[in-house]
């Protein structure tokens, strides 16, 4: 259990994996532009660096928990990238959610410079990356699992095995993100048309969360217009993002998404009013600000 | 515990909540067009009638079950009505769906007729209706509640008080049936994406069934698509209606519900194509139909 695990990318999920990954006793390096976040690292018993490639150095396994599919490419097949520097026969688990054809993209270029690639979504939140309980949406072949289960063990509760080849676990991923977008969307809509028809809101989030009209994200960002709190536990920009991703693969698939493509178009009003770096519950707030409805802690 | 309760309306619903009363003691009489339902009611140890007025007469709780507020306003003040033949001081359950002016509306006909009226919305589906275990979103006055009570404790597991006035408990069931028609379209929409990005779909319901994107909604209806299996549950044709409620009210109120109004688009598609009595999840045979993808049971 002393392989050297690189983590590129430290913010509140790569932190806290790469904390789950020191308490199993690997020697855990860390990439990130941001100097505070490598103190924290260091301070968790890490070593931290400013580009990929010092961190990768000869590590056998490399974690990339960036933003997106660009950010991926360019820390691990840039200039100071990480892919170069690794060990040869190493692993890079990768977890950015990006569409099915950037994954296979990134995984064909990893091969071609002898590594393995496990096209890893992750999901759960900071709370559970740190306590080592993500859940891992996970596709590669057989030696990109093997060389990238010990990691996995230390970082995830759950790991789906979903195929055998890069792109069907960054799938898996778009269809939960397209069903968790639209029920942010929906809840936001619901709870301000609840405001709106005079209902006491603490008693429809108790009333639906216990009917047929729940979903996770309704129970789980309710709470947030409820409390007038938007400080962001997952901001708007992600769902911008995200919800982008599913809308250009259903162009590219010729496959009509209605009911996602609406519900993006309500984060973009949201990121456009200026909520972008805001909690993705803020589409609530925009609506109660376009409608001129009063939330709880907002002024109408 | 010997007050005679009139149930109007004998569908799956109604013939369950007068099967609970009888089970409970009451004196049940039911009225229904369907010969085979009255057959059904007297087998369990209740009088059939064809007219609500024969129903009705003398009763001192009425529940009224049919299918929406026109139906709902003819059964109780039309010709051959139930309210004309009730004892007075008597109270009227009323639990179709319904706008929250819609129910304010009848609530005053039967106020002005001497009778209590309980807005009083009902969720559960057939079985936990015969069970006698139904979820109730009430709203009215004091002694409409206390006249209620002892019908609804033979019915209901579960009986939310929400406020002192009709139309309350109407404004909770609409804001639950707006989710919950989002999320039936959300899910119809994600599955059949699924399936045209080559995905396993009882994969995808394991998995997304355990994520973020998860819905109630999600979880009861995908499998009903895994087995192939569209014999109506829930209709699309209720949620042509309830959405068109949802609708209505938004347009009614100035308030803008853009992702309300796309799922109705694809409960109208799915009408539209001929599946209006068939289930609900029949969306996603209506997309699979239009997109030419495969569905389990289903030819493409």
């Amino acid at each position: 259990m002393t392989a050297k695990v690189s983590v590129i990318g430290l913010g509140s999920m790569g932190l806290g994996m790469a904390q789950s990954l020191l308490r199993k006793g690997f020697s855990v390096t860390g990439a990130d532009l941001n100097a505070e976040a490598l103190k924290k690292l260091e301070a968790a018993g890490g070593s931290g660096f400013s580009s990929a490639a010092e961190a990768a150095r000869e590590a056998e396994i490399v974690v990339v928990v960036v933003v997106n599919a660009a950010q991926a490419e360019a820390v691990l097949f840039g200039e100071k990238g990480a892919a170069a520097a690794m060990k040869k026969g190493g692993v890079v688990i990768c977890s950015p959610t990006m569409s099915p054809d950037d994954a296979r993209r990134l995984a064909a270029k990893a091969q071609a410079m002898g590594l393995y690639y496990l096209d890893a979504p992750i999901s759960g939140g900071a709370g559970r990356a740190a306590s080592g309980e993500l859940t891992v949406m996970a596709s590669g072949t057989a030696e990109a699992f093997a060389a990238a289960r010990p990691a996995l063990d230390a970082m995830a509760a759950k790991v789906y095995e979903l195929g055998d080849a890069a792109g069907i676990g960054a799938a898996f991923k778009m269809v939960n993100q397209l069903l968790a977008g639209v029920h942010i969307a929906a809840a936001c809509e619901a709870i301000t048309f609840a405001a709106k028809l005079g209902l006491d809101l603490a008693t429809v989030y108790k009333v639906i969360s216990a009917s047929a009209g729940n979903s996770w994200m309704f129970e789980n960002r309710v709470p947030h217009i409820l409390e007038g709190d938007y400080s962001p536990r997952s901001a708007i920009d992600i769902f911008t993002k995200d919800m982008g991703i599913v809308s250009d693969m259903g162009r590219k698939e010729n496959f009509p998404l209605p009911v996602a493509a609406t519900a993006l178009q309500l984060f973009l009003m949201t990121a456009a009013a200026g909520m972008g770096r805001d909690d993705d519950a803020s589409v609530a707030r925009m609506i109660a600000k376009m409608t001129g409805i009063g939330l709880p802690g907002e002024r109408s």
